[in-house]
Parts: C-alpha cells; structure tokens; sequence
C-alpha cells in the first residue's frame, strides 16, 4: 500500500492542485454546486457509489463502499466549502490558482479542508486499486456549510440515520501540534452565539447638553457584562456550570502527557500572560472550562479625535464555549434568564449554537486510530482528550450515538482562515498514507 | 432704535443670508481665511476698527469702537467657524444656499453662530446709524476655531489681554428654552476628553482554539469601566469629586425657578427613564453633577451575524463634563492615576479639555442683561446658574477674571450641528433687539 502512495505521489499532487482550484465559498454560494457535482464524479471514478442529497441549503456529498459485510464501518466526514478569500491582497499567489512553494501547496481551502478529505479519498483509491477492495466498509460525507456554521448537518444525520450507519466517525480536519506530531483527539468544544443590544435615546444626543439626563447604551451594556464575567475571570451566569462532567483522572494523565512550551506559546501570541483566572492549566483552559469571549463590542463614535456625543444605541456580539455536558439550548436560557434578572432593558438574541463531542478516552476505538497513525507515521500521536474550537462532532456521538475522532493532517501553520493558507507536501502524502493505514487498521478490528 | 431695526428688516436679512452663503469648516480648513477677511470688511464698513489676529490655528477677528472713555466696555465673543455640513442627504435645502421655508431660515451656522453673532453686529451698526456712536465702549471678538474645540483661544487671550480688556463679556449662542422664553446662563460646564486604549495578543485569534488562552481586550476595557463609575451612576475615579463647589443656597433656588415638565422632555427623547442616579432632580444633574461619558466604544467584529473572534485590540473614548471648581488637568491626572491602579496594561491617551466656568449668582451686571433682554422682549429671561455644554467662558472669567454670560438668540429646535440647520426669522430679529437693548442698558450702567 504505501509503495502504491509513494509511486502514485506526483500524481495525487497534480490532482488535489486541480480540485482546490474549483472555488467553494458556502458564506457567497459560489462555486458550491458545481463543486458538488465534481465530487460525485469523482467519488464514481475512484469506485465509490455517490449521490448529492439536498438539504435547505448546500446539498451533502455521500460516498460509500459497502460490499464487506460483517465488517466494521468507518464514516469519513469532511467538508468541501471553504472559507472567502479576503483580504486578497494579502494573498501572495492567488487563492484560487494553487501554487507551489518551498514543499508546500498554497490556496484557499488547501488545509481546511480539501486537501485533508480528498487525502482520505486517495487512500480509499489506492486500496481499490491495489486490493480491488477495501479492507472495511466506508461512508464519506462531505459537508457544502461547515464553514458557516453547519446549520442543517443536525437535521440531516437525523433523518438519514440508515445512510449514516457505522461504527465510528474520524474527521481528518484541523492542524497537527506545532512540534509536527501527529495528532488525535477525542472531543470538541460546543459553543453558543447571542447579542446583547441596548438603545435608550430615539438618537444620539450631545455629551454636554443632555449628560446625565439621558441613559448611555453603553454604559448599560459595560455594567451588564460586568455582571456575567468578573475581573478574575469567573463566569458568574447564574447555574452555567451546573452541567459540567468534572475531570476524569483520565483526562488529567492526558493532559500530563500533552507536551507544553508554555514561553513559547506566549511568544508566538505576543502574550505577557495568560487570560484570568491565572492558575489555571494552558490545556484545562481549552479543553475542561467554558468561555464568555466577546467578540465585538460597538457603540457611538470610532473615528480619530474625539467627539462629544452620547450615542443612543451600542451592540454586543459574544459567543460561549462548552465543555461537555452543557447544551446550548440550556446555556442560551440561562444567558437570557441572566439578562432579565439584571438588565431588563437590554434585548438579547440568541444566535444558536452547536453541542460539544466528547468520547471517553478508555473507548477501544481509539487504539485503532494510534495503531494507524503509527504505522503511517512511525511515531504515536498526541492524544487530546478535547480541543478549543468546535466542529459538528455532535451529531456522530449524540444523534448517532457512535464515537467520533478527529485526526488532522495539516501543518499547524496552515493558515486557515488566513490569506496564504497551505499545507505542507509532506503532510498531505502522510495524510494519504495514514488514511490508507486507518482502513487497514478498521478492516483488522472486531465489527 | 427699535424703530429703525423694524425698518431695516429686510436689509437684515438678506445680508445675514449672504453672511452663511460662505462656508467656514474650521475641522476642513474651507473657507477661514476669506470668511475672516470678509467679516474685517464687515466690520469696517459699521464703524468699527477691525483686524485679524494670526494664531498657531484660524485667526481671531477683533473689531473695537472705544470712542467713549470712562464708559463700561462689553466684550462681544462669538465663532465665525460652522460645523462640516455633513450628511449632505439629509438637508432639504444645500447647507450653504441659505433657504427661507416656513418663518425659518436654513443654513449651515445661521444658528451657530453666524446669525447669532450677524445680530450682534447689525445692533451695533443700528446704534452708529440712529446715534452716530455707541451707548458704551464695545469689542468684538470672532473665533475661527470654537467648532474644534478652541484649542488656541487660551493662549490669544492670555497674550492679548491689554486688546480684550473689557468689563465684561456678553456670548450670543446655543438655543433659547423650548418654551420660547428668552434665557440667559451665568456659567458653563467644563469638559476634558480621554481614550483607552487595550491590546492583548499580537493579532485576532480563534475564540475556540484560543478561547481561554488569550486575554480580551474588550473584557479589559469592560472591567477597567466598571471600577470608573458604578451601576447606581455614581462615579468612582478617586478624588474626581474632591474640587466639586457645593450648590449655593442661590443656586438651589434659582434652580427651582425654572419651568420643567419632565414627561415632555423624556417624550421628545423617547425615554422611559432618566439616566442613573434616578433620585437627582433635572437641572441638578446638568449643571452641578460631572459626568463621565463613554462617547465611543469599538473592538473586534461589527458586522451581520456572527464572528467566532477574539479581537487583539478595543478603544473606548470618553468624555468628562466638568462642574466648578473641577480642571481638566487635575481630573485628567486622577484617571491616569485610576487606570494605572486598576488596569496597568491599559494605554490612557488624555485629549485635553476646557475649564468650567460660573458667574456668581448675585452679580450686579446680572441685572443689565436681565434688563436688556426683557426690554427687547417683553418678558423676563430665563435664568440657568450654568449650563450642561462647554463653552470657552473661561478665558473670560479665569484668565481674564471678568464675568461671562451667555445670551442665546436662536430657537431650542435650530438643530445646531445637524442637518437642516435653522434659526427663525423672529429669533434673527429679536436677536438684533437685544443686542440694541444690551448696548443701551451697558452704556447706563457705571463702568
């Protein structure tokens, strides 16, 4: 098998360069049916049964190989939407007309997540090719809206829980750790979005003629916010931890073996210190602990100088992190409840959000996917039990009700997100040959 | 006298419309130099000695007539400069094609200050016209930079106090009471401006992959404020109010002399309640409580829907309105100190400021004015111990150590820095009257 892929690697080059050049942006609803239909195409030629299944909005990508019956199966999620280019200009070799440099592939949706699912492609390929079957059974979902939040996966996997049959998920997204160590983890992060608006005056007024008399939009939202996080860090949302699992004495020997440059992390963030409270761990904070971040605050004037107004309204934009086993239905309540309770004034819209994923660490499944990844790799992984950002793993552990793993294949400065994003030639040849070891490795275990 | 204004009307008001045709946007520099070389024409041509005054910035017009030795000598300020006209759109009529709609002149600065102060003038040239001379000795001074704050009439006037030497000083600006009574104000509020300025990371990040790593500047700045003013209202800077002069007995009751009906001025701001502390009364909170204004407050994303970001850097910029005997540099100095106590890694900008500045209530030349205006008007003004604005009076009554008042001849609604800018016809009139009357009732008074 891996002589296949190491004869094969000009090749799968040639083909993921020509795939990332088809644009998918799900936020612009650009290129995204014509990309879907690509894949279907694909999917056929490398041997799969494929189909694109509507949804309210960007249609699923469904592949699958199921001619091995008593085998396990494996889901392969991915998504084939990518994030807007912009800034351009910032780019320096088009986002769109993949390019080579230094050992690396440089275009938008490159890392995230293209090039990381159509390595998993070539890896199912390539045991077709050699085997002229595959060692296990294998779905393959490609998501068209992960990139604008997922709002209609739930809906989907609920309806289709008969296509979506396997045994476990591995989502191959995300970077691997800085130090170039392979990586796996066992959970995500869910999170919830909501506003917080406050208008007072029908306009703005003037700082002198009317201050003290009129209420201020953003002095109301300070004073509120103030009330759901303190200076020391705590969340102070009436009952927001009550559905916290506390820590396993298994995730904290996880935790213990996770390797740490705490100098460096800083450094490479510009940090002087960590975010409050200050004793907790750098991997507690991301993985075991939920946060109130505001990722916007705007009201009245911005420009340069001052200006003497008192301004009528003011906008809060914040999202919450959870940790298993809150919710955010639960956590959106409790906000709103919060929000009554302390400033009726303010309006609070509830922006939606997405569960965490947990699978517990002892799951046999896990050994599998480290046997795989060591054989591809020669090296074990570094397992997290969990990790900051969120992506739809719920929908595997808590509709399907099956352990869902995420193992990235992309470098850890892969810029996703970012002008410039890139993955390294290297990392995609070793995720065609984890992927294929994966299958091996599924095809070897009990259904 | 008044005679010959009611002849004069209509000259009166052609020319002051020719007056406001010439733009003068201090902030653009558009239209300074030839609007104070016309006004030194203007002044001429009435009878006065007239020059420029060079400044670091726009120059000071000065016109004097100081034919009458032994005579009280009235210092007439005003500000030739007009705020940028800016949202062209919303103006029915252009801003500087001076339009007569419904008893109203429109016009960029017809209200302020231009046809404020043209009054002024047109009673003093009433006056050389009928008499052939003044009642009293008058000097005018003509600012080109108060719509920027006035950054340099502290310095022009404490290197020029031989050339401003006056007894007192009369300023024709801002609106007049709602109820139409004519008003007159014995002092002004101070104010002095700041920014904060946090910057965490060196660049935004992900809220998930870093959400609990990374510190917020917008938490920063939020709980930084909070510790500034509390949720009752109350502000917690401390010191800020240790230079605070307690209200006179003479305060207290010129304060309930005044006409206020509450509901009607909550119901033309579209309030439902008055700003914290809710036990102060009306007029207290504008004229002898500081406040502390967020005028701005801007960090991290802005846009439609939701951004997972947590932003690098926030800025919030503030304003305080300062009551006597607060400066702007003793308050300034005890919000540095404040934010280097309780938020060290906050960057505090101060953006300078303007004295407050109160005439005692029992000043003999209180009388005169409040004469000239019932002369002219035939009802007695309105008396404000200060006002919630700022004004540079204290150059008047801090530098040079001589009384200012402020007599304002324009309607409540002339929408002063606004669109759609007016003054009605009857104010413009009535204005004149007073300016003659207040000549007349000075030249009676002992110097």
């Amino acid at each position: 098998m891996f002589a296949h892929v190491e004869n094969q690697k000009q090749d799968f080059l040639a083909r993921v360069m020509d795939y990332v050049r088809h644009p998918s942006i799900s936020a612009h609803n650009i290129g995204i049916a014509e990309v879907a239909a690509l894949l279907v195409t694909m999917l056929q030629e490398i041997g799969l049964e494929a189909e694109t299944v509507p949804t309210a909005g960007h249609p699923m990508v469904l592949g699958r190989w199921q001619n091995k019956p008593g085998a396990p199966t494996v889901l392969l999620y991915g998504h084939y939407d990518v994030q807007p280019p912009d800034p351009l200009e910032l780019w320096v070799s088009p986002p769109f007309e993949p390019t080579i440099r230094d050992g690396r592939i440089y275009a938008r949706g490159i890392g995230d997540n293209k090039g990381q699912h159509f390595a998993q492609l070539m890896a199912i390929e390539s045991h077709l090719k050699v085997h002229g079957e595959l060692p296990c059974n294998v779905i393959v979902l490609l998501e068209g809206e992960e990139e604008i939040g997922s709002p209609r996966i739930a809906e989907f996997v609920a309806g289709h829980r008969e296509k979506l049959k396997a045994d476990y998920v591995v989502t191959a997204d995300g970077p691997m750790h800085p130090s170039g160590r392979p990586t796996m983890t066992y959970g995500v992060r869910g999170m919830c979005s909501f506003e917080l608006r406050a208008k007072h005056a029908r306009r703005d007024v003037h700082s002198g003629n009317l201050g003290g008399i009129v209420p201020n939009p953003i002095w109301t939202l300070v004073h509120l916010l103030g009330t759901m996080k303190n200076a020391a860090g705590e969340i102070t949302i009436d009952g927001l931890h009550d559905a916290i699992v506390p820590l396993s004495a298994l995730d904290v020997a996880a935790v213990e073996r996770l390797p740490l440059d705490l100098d460096a992390a800083k450094a490479s963030l510009g940090l002087t210190r960590l975010d409050a409270p200050a004793e907790r761990g750098y991997y507690e904070r991301l993985m075991f602990h939920p946060t109130l971040t505001i990722n916007g605050f705007h009201g009245g004037y911005g420009g340069p100088g001052s200006k003497t107004v008192l301004p009528c309204e003011a906008v809060v934009k914040c999202d919450i992190r959870l940790v298993e086993a809150m919710t955010p239905d639960d956590v959106l309540a409790k906000v709103e409840a919060h929000v009554k309770k302390h400033s009726p004034e303010v309006e609070f819209i509830p922006r939606g959000g997405m569960l965490p994923s947990r699978v517990p660490l002892d799951t046999p499944y896990g050994a599998i996917i480290r046997d795989a990844i060591e054989l591809a790799q020669g090296v074990p992984p570094l397992e997290f039990p969990c990790t900051g950002g969120s992506l739809p793993d719920y929908v595997f552990t808590k509709i399907l009700g099956v352990p869902a793993f995420v193992v990235p294949y992309a470098n850890a400065d892969e810029a996703n997100h970012a002008p410039n994003e890139n993955m390294t030639i290297d990392c995609f040849y070793n995720g065609i040959r984890t992927g294929a070891a994966l299958l091996d490795r599924v095809g070897a275990s009990k259904s």
